[in-house]
Formats: structure tokens, C-alpha cells, sequence
């Protein structure tokens, strides 16, 4: 198994930015320990932990939405990772968009720059 | 100014992805406070939070190698930002590679994939 630098921070978690293996666009950024790192490697699908719940989150869980590894990076200090992903159902973001980062700073404002793949009221309501 | 969710994490910092503004290629990943994104957002230029340090950091201070800002994006929880970047100089990564991701996967092993741009004992030799 790789070993990253899961001491580094204070609660042992570090961050994995997703990029869709196609388009490189950045979908979200999520934080790994020992366990979802491991299930992610061994699985082929990211999972992560989540900080809310305190529990391993295999992303997709409630909504049907995972996110098949493609490829894996490792950056210089071993703290940080990227997961290259096709996103099962077009959307990595929980309000419906493909991507988290679907607002752009525009002088004082931020302004919404993708568009809805699903309404996270259908996708959600009977899964929670 | 736009106002970000700081207060998320326990130590005031938050993820910073920098990509590429061309070819969307993670580079780095890098921590902000209030203050680097004040100075971000003022001057243009990447300003992370130095954690080994613990001091307002301006990326290419004493490489050179400043990153200039081309467009910001913001996640749905404003505790993630995307700073869209020209790289000065052509590499992020203290150790000369172009991304700091320089290193892929593969099985049990990491195996480098970038090439390096600069060699960095002679571009830091004089400037620390």
C-alpha cells in the first residue's frame, strides 16, 4: 500500500482534489484518511471520510453518484492527492451541479457559472 | 471583498487548488487565511498562508516564479477556492517539476510522470 503523510495535519485527514478524467475540471474537494484511502484502492471507487458524520463515505453512497477512479496523483509531500474520476450520473456537486466550484468571483460578486445536471430534491428525497 | 467560511476548520485555513489556466493541470494545493485572499484578490497574485512558517506567504517570493491570477472559483460551502493560474517561470513545485502531482499510481508503486522545468538548487542557491 502507498503511504501518504496522514500525520501532517492535527485530525489526520488530507485533502484529495477530483478532477473529471476527461476535462481536468475540478468537480470537488473532499478529505481522505488511512481507511478511505485504502477502500479507494482497493475498491477502484473514491471514497472518502467524512468530517459531518465522522464515518468512511464511499461518495455515491445515497445518491447513485460515483465516481470510478481513473487515475491517482501523489503530490511532492505525500499530503495531498488527486483522484481523475468519471463521474457516474454528470454530477459530482450535492445542489445539482457537475461541479462544487460552479460560482466564478467576478469583482465583488460571485456569479453562477454551471448549470443543474439534477434537482437534488428528486435525487435525495426517498435516500436519507 | 467575498466573504469565505475561514472559520470551518479549527486553525482558519482553507484549501486553495491551483490550476493551470490553460491546460486545467493541478499544480499544487496550497492553504489560505483571510489575509491571502485579501491579498490575492488586491494585488492579483497568488498569496497562500505559510503553515511551516506561519506567515502570509506571496508564491514566488524568492523563485520568482509568481503565479498570476486569471480567474477564481468558488465551492457550494465557501471552504474551497480554485485560483485558475499562469505560472511564472513554468513550474509550481519547490522541486522544479511543473505540478507538484508529478507522480502517478501504478499497482503498489508511485512513478513519476512530469519532467522537471528547473533545477532548484541553482534557482534557490542565492535567495534563501
Amino acid at each position: 500500500m502507498i503511504e501518504l503523510n496522514f500525520a501532517k495535519s492535527a485530525d489526520g485527514l488530507i485533502p484529495a482534489i477530483v478532477q473529471d478524467y476527461k476535462t481536468n475540471e475540478v468537480l470537488m474537494l473532499a478529505y481522505i484518511n488511512k481507511l478511505a484511502w485504502e477502500e479507494t484502492l482497493k475498491t477502484g471507487k473514491a471514497h472518502y471520510w467524512s468530517r459531518s458524520r465522522q464515518k468512511l463515505w464511499l461518495k455515491g453512497e445515497s445518491s447513485g453518484h460515483v465516481q470510478m477512479i481513473h487515475e491517482i496523483l501523489v503530490d511532492c509531500d505525500d499530503d495531498t492527492v488527486v483522484y481523475k474520476v468519471e463521474q457516474i450520473g454528470g454530477a459530482a456537486c450535492h445542489t445539482g451541479y457537475s461541479t462544487c466550484f460552479f460560482r466564478k468571483v467576478k469583482g465583488e460578486r460571485l456569479v453562477v457559472e454551471g448549470k443543474k445536471v439534477f434537482d437534488p430534491e428528486k435525487v435525495y428525497k426517498n435516500k436519507i
